[in-house]
């Protein structure tokens, strides 16, 4: 069987809708659709989960809150209208909205989650009324009913082991499953919301309990590409990667979905796969645990800036065991998590994401380098990108980097930083941020280009 | 004033001996010297030092220890008669070993170090007598008169701050010292021994305590070469290098002398110059705080075989704040010191040395990421060479890590690693051990042969 995910634009509309029945309808094993809340129809729409969080607020508020409420009625009444369902749906809508309202707000961000999980919910109860009403044989199911018992963490819960054994018994329901996305419950019952991208991580927990042989993740792009359409012009599509090079590629910027959504379909083994709704005949991005590597090592580019470095040094700091531990426990201590540590005999730099950093932060790490390890010197800078070359076997390609510190070279641009040796499917490069989409089309040249002429 | 500090074969014998008052005489700012015990004269002979060592386990065995006693005496007896002094300075020297031989043994290790450091101690003495034969104003000073105070660590001591206070009274002593390098005394008055390359760290703390211009370290050769002469066909003389660059150079065996041997002088920015006894006349090598670096980047190029690699990889790696301080616990733990830590997503590797390890060891190590760190894979390979290019300035030179990575290719070697970001005098590659004489030799090529050219 197929679990398939329909994301926030893939949901829309009556219209998108209709491209998911069809989806479904034409391949017998997508026994189980996980769907996330209306999308942006347009541009500038507002998307249901935004509307759900302004009628929240209004309620917390003590506010009459109608106005809010109907416009969030408003926009499932306007796809059931367009799907050629009657009021019988939009009441049932309509009646869990003011239900919800009516709940205990003793704990506003408790409140708050319960009011915009309603979106994936109360989008997958009139998708399931539309599929029934074209004749396929589906079923709204409840997470708490099927029992997809989570962690008690707020914003970032996490499905618990039991959730998997509970869920695998959805195998048995015989009809087709429409699942919301983004939310569970605890083992007391409180419901609980997903991570970014909570909707991804439902159908991934989804695929993996029911053990299916694919987990599609339908979304509005044909494929993932091999570097950033908006540098690179018509950069090649990425047919078959492997979870590490999502993992890498994702690493700047790269995904097209949240990767910590994939833990549960990699750890299970689930092949995933990105299409598209809106051209469900193309063949998509597949995601799988390997996959040959012929004759282009590299199967993608990314880049992404926003990195700063912390640089210190100190004589015979080599000759220090634990120092570079130390260090690192420094930048714990100060929540900071770290990219990379280039190291010399006597020098050792710690490469971060500058969002982390604020000034007096800077400046407490500077002074613990100072008082705790005794460096001769110590300073941050900023203003960094990371360029990230990523694809299975690389680590074996004789001249690749010889390759790409010439086309770096090439473009004029100081290397910063290379790292390279850990990760068999990755090659790092600090360089300037003013650099970035020059090295990025010129490595795309260099791999993408060259390469399709001269293999 | 200079501080110059004379090694073994400089003063292994009578002609050799001549050399060094000669180079003394020449430059009436040498008023400070600091002697090795003597050291091999030919290729099979015995050092001084090893004969002590004999002398010390006969005694320790209460064996009638004379024939070892004469040996040494003998030595001194015939450098004594070279120099053409009477039996006086002889006679001192053997009552000396009698009044050590005669020492408490309770503490073997005590009483072998009393021994192996009248080595230098006698030759200074022998030393001093000859210079002032030959009219040079010159006298032994006793480290424990100057008041060279050390920690109580036998086998590696530490000067504390009160020697190079006590010490810097020596500017005020008018005549030219000779000082035996190797020891110096705790407070409570019990000698102590330095750590390998003692009596360079002798010179380097008289250097410092004396405010010295220069502290002239002669060996026996005319300076510090590019790369190493047994695998380059005549590798360039390196002139003058900064500190940092001979740090990183002698990572990989590539030092004269001791690298920590330099601290003293290092902190007390006191210049070195390594000098070579039988031809003083040839300028040396310079090691310098700062040095201007015009053309070529590059100064030297190291190489070093012996290192190992742990693999780390763990899905989501990277969004787990300390993984890699913990991995770095356990190594530190099982006393690994680490020498480059590069880093993938949801990978991290950790190079080492490999005589660290054991069979054992990494099992343990293996177990502990395991079980502490709940990776999804572990391992250890072995084998590798790592390639340390080095110079100030490198860090600025465009086009350099292309130049050295197209190199690499040309000889068909893998890299393994690359290390770039930290220091900004050094680039460092990992390579399969097989291949490390042929990168040394390409590299050497590309930086310094076609450099000559080129420029």
């Amino acid at each position: 069987m197929i679990v398939c995910k329909f994301g926030g634009t893939s949901v829309a509309s009556a219209e998108q809708i209709k491209k998911v029945a069809a989806i479904v309808k034409d391949e017998p094993k997508r026994k189980a659709v996980v769907v996330s809340a209306p999308g942006k129809r347009f541009g500038d729409d507002i998307k249901v989960t935004d509307l759900l969080i302004a009628l929240a607020h209004a309620s917390l508020r003590n506010q009459d809150a109608e106005n809010e409420l109907k416009a969030v009625v408003d926009r499932y009444e306007d796809i059931a209208q367009g799907l050629g369902l009657d009021d019988t749906i939009v009441n049932v809508i309509e009646q869990d909205l003011r239900g919800r309202l009516q709940e205990n707000r003793d704990n506003p961000p408790l409140f708050m989650d319960q009011l915009k999980a309603s979106g994936e919910d109360n989008n997958a109860k009139l998708i399931a009324a539309y599929f029934t009403s074209i004749g396929l044989d589906a079923e709204y199911v409840n997470p708490k009913e099927a029992g997809l018992v989570v962690s008690d963490e707020p914003g970032r819960a996490r499905a618990l082991p039991e959730a998997y054994e509970n869920l695998s018994k959805l195998r048995e329901n015989g009809k087709i499953v429409v699942f919301p996305g983004f939310f569970g419950y605890t083992k007391e019952g409180v419901m609980m919301t997903f991570a970014r991208g909570g909707s991804d991580i439902t159908g991934s927990i989804l695929a993996a309990s029911l053990k299916a042989e694919l987990y599609e993740n339908f979304t509005d792009v044909d494929s993932v590409f091999a570097a950033n359409p908006n540098v690179v012009d018509n950069p090649a599509e990425i047919k078959r990667m492997t979870y590490r090079e999502m993992r890498e590629l994702s690493y700047a910027g790269f995904s097209v979905f949240h990767d910590e959504a994939l833990m549960p379909a990699f750890q299970h083994s689930v092949p995933v796969c990105i299409k598209n709704t809106n051209n469900p005949s193309a063949p998509g991005t597949m995601i799988v645990a390997e996959r040959e590597y012929t004759k282009s090592p590299v199967i993608g580019i990314a880049a992404d800036a926003g990195f700063s470095a912390l640089y210190v040094s100190k004589y015979l700091m080599n000759r220090e065991l634990g120092f570079g531990r130390r260090l690192l426990q420094i930048l714990e201590e100060e929540e900071v998590s770290y990219e990379h540590i280039p190291s010399g005999i006597d020098d050792l730099s710690v490469i971060v994401r500058s969002h982390q950093l604020t000034a007096e932060k800077e400046e407490r790490i500077l002074e613990r380098c100072r008082e705790e390890l005794h460096v001769d010197n110590a300073h941050i800078e900023h203003g960094f990108a990371m360029i990230v070359l990523v694809g299975e076997g690389m680590h074996n390609t004789l001249g690749l980097s010889a390759r790409a510190t010439a086309a770096i070279s090439r473009v004029g641009a100081n290397i910063e930083m290379i790292n390279q040796g850990s990760s068999e499917v990755s090659l790092v490069f600090g360089i300037q941020e003013k650099d970035t989409d020059n090295v990025l089309r010129e490595l795309y040249e260099e791999f993408f280009s060259k390469s399709a002429v001269l293999q």
